[in-house]
């Protein structure tokens, strides 16, 4: 299998291959590949790629298979996405019948949890832009956080699947993405995916994103998520939640946007979720290039937003507005809208 | 006069040589040298040259020097102190008698700038911890953003003057340092002065600060300005305004530093304020190294904070805690304290 290693984007795009799920973890655990729907979807890969090692070695195969359940699914510890993705993986093979081919079967699961995210990206690209459009049909300015485009998804993307949507429906005048520090994803990727579709993208420092609301008439900061938990809470890139505050001291509203894979009952608040810590050096060196050589940083990389923030969480089953733990159980009882 | 390059800093200490208000026009332009106060005080000395030249050119020098004072002025739009620097060598000049050398007085007046702004540092040390003590004496964590310290001022710093008043009276547990995107004066200054003095200090992204609140018990945010308007609006470094928000939100007390040469009563309120914009390729680079190359970046380097998100303003004259115009034109009328 091959990823395309977003550390190295804009300046190439470098594909780089994978034989095994050692690989594969090492580039989820560097980043190669980033964003929790995409690192599900890698995962669901590698796990084919160690279920055909562990086929070929022959003897207990399946018992094998659990190290690189565990090894994959330990590469990160906060989107959800990831430990959906190889449930799903896990249960395909529980259903697998004797005349079964068991690599064809965790191949078609890994197809099939990539399609579905994609197909999942353009309902809710659909349903954020509806959602929009009832608030104010007219051009507008956007914010978004972090990437949560193609590059980070099965496809289309999540939060910019809706910016995406709400472009064509004529109604961005301007998309504000914020640099997304440490690791730029807003002005290496988000920029770079707008650019190159034409949409009229600005890159603002982080912490510019206050004034932008104040002087530019935002209407809506639109973000992704990495876990929702039972009560609404997100869990999403560092700075979601000061974006989030933020937002509603100026009356902007707020949109997170995720596949229902990144939405977890079990965790009943953003509280019972282990947020990554990061290597200090991502914020003492810029791609490799130092800063500040021999500080102490601490460098979180995700925080929680409360529910209480939040005006509505997109989902490919449907929208739930102001979220709470009865309307997200609800949800989550839903068939897929699509 | 020899200017530290800041923008070497932490790699190498750079002093560059100037002989002309040209030289010293183009360093504050380029932000050699940055931090509201030291920018009116090399201004001052910048100043001091063009005399020196423009009197040894001979005939009408006082005329001639004139467009030494809008050079330097208009150098960088936003800070208050740099139009009050030149202000008080203009009236110095007014006030030259016949027999004075008019070369002399000036330099006198830059050295009596740095030294007030120096001893005003002191000052204000000694008042904003006197304000920290009296809401809680034990030991805490402090956040800052951008750099206040003795590279930015006349010495001892602003913000990071009253922060290391606090430290030697055993209040400071730890400060947690913005990076300050796009110039990251938080990771390469702040850090680096504090870590100098044995003061710990933590680095984080400027959009882990909301989170920061939420889980490490900061007690105080504690700024610098560049402008502070008659209504007690703040002008600071981009990210201020951001930071009060969020204070407010988590009631963490917001401390604005700044020397009275900062406040000027003939603004009513920050809307009256130019916020200068400075290149993009700020944003699009660091240190020179692209990382968004060919995007279109919005880079204001200031904002506006109102009064109302301000616990207290403290300058060498006096401490104003919820600041309005009646508070400001009150301490503007006091003689100095020291």
């Amino acid at each position: 299998m091959y990823l395309l290693d977003q550390r190295a984007l804009p300046f190439t795009q470098t594909w780089l291959r994978y034989d095994s799920a050692e690989g594969v973890a090492e580039a989820l655990r560097t980043m190669v590949v980033r964003g929790a729907p995409a690192i599900g979807i890698a995962a669901a890969f590698g796990l084919v790629l160690a279920a055909r090692q562990r086929l070929a070695a022959g003897g207990a195969w399946r018992a094998a298979l659990e190290q690189d359940f565990a090894l994959l699914l330990h590469t990160r510890p906060t989107g959800a996405n990831l430990g959906w993705a190889l449930n799903r993986m896990r249960e395909r093979l529980q259903r697998l019948r004797e005349r079964d081919d068991p690599l064809a079967a965790l191949e078609a699961e890994a197809l099939e949890i990539h399609a579905s995210d994609r197909e999942a990206n353009l309902t809710m690209a659909q349903l954020g832009t509806d959602l929009i459009r009832r608030q104010q049909g007219n051009v507008q300015a956007l914010l978004t956080h972090c990437n949560t485009g193609a590059l980070a998804t099965g496809g289309f993307g999540t939060a910019l699947g809706v910016i995406r949507g709400a472009w064509l429906d004529g109604m961005v005048e301007r998309v504000y993405a914020n640099e997304t520090r440490p690791w730029l994803q807003g002005s290496r990727l988000t920029a770079w995916e707008l650019a190159n579709d034409g949409i009229p993208v600005t890159v603002n420092a982080d912490s510019a994103a206050a004034h932008l609301m104040k002087t530019k008439g935002i209407t809506w900061v639109i973000v992704g998520a990495d876990c929702i938990t039972a009560n609404g809470d997100v869990v999403s890139k560092i700075g979601t939640y000061q974006l989030a505050v933020t937002a509603m001291h100026h009356g902007v509203r707020f949109m997170v946007v995720a596949p229902s894979s990144t939405i977890d009952l079990t965790l009943a608040s953003g509280d019972e979720v282990s947020l990554e810590i990061r290597d200090s050096r991502e914020l003492l060196e810029v791609h490799g290039h130092p800063v500040a050589p021999g500080m102490e940083a601490f460098n979180p990389v995700f925080d929680v937003t409360p529910a209480d923030l939040i005006d509505a969480i997109v989902t490919e089953k449907g929208v739930v507005e102001r979220p709470d733990t009865a309307k997200l159980t609800q949800l989550m009882c839903r068939k897929r809208l699509h």
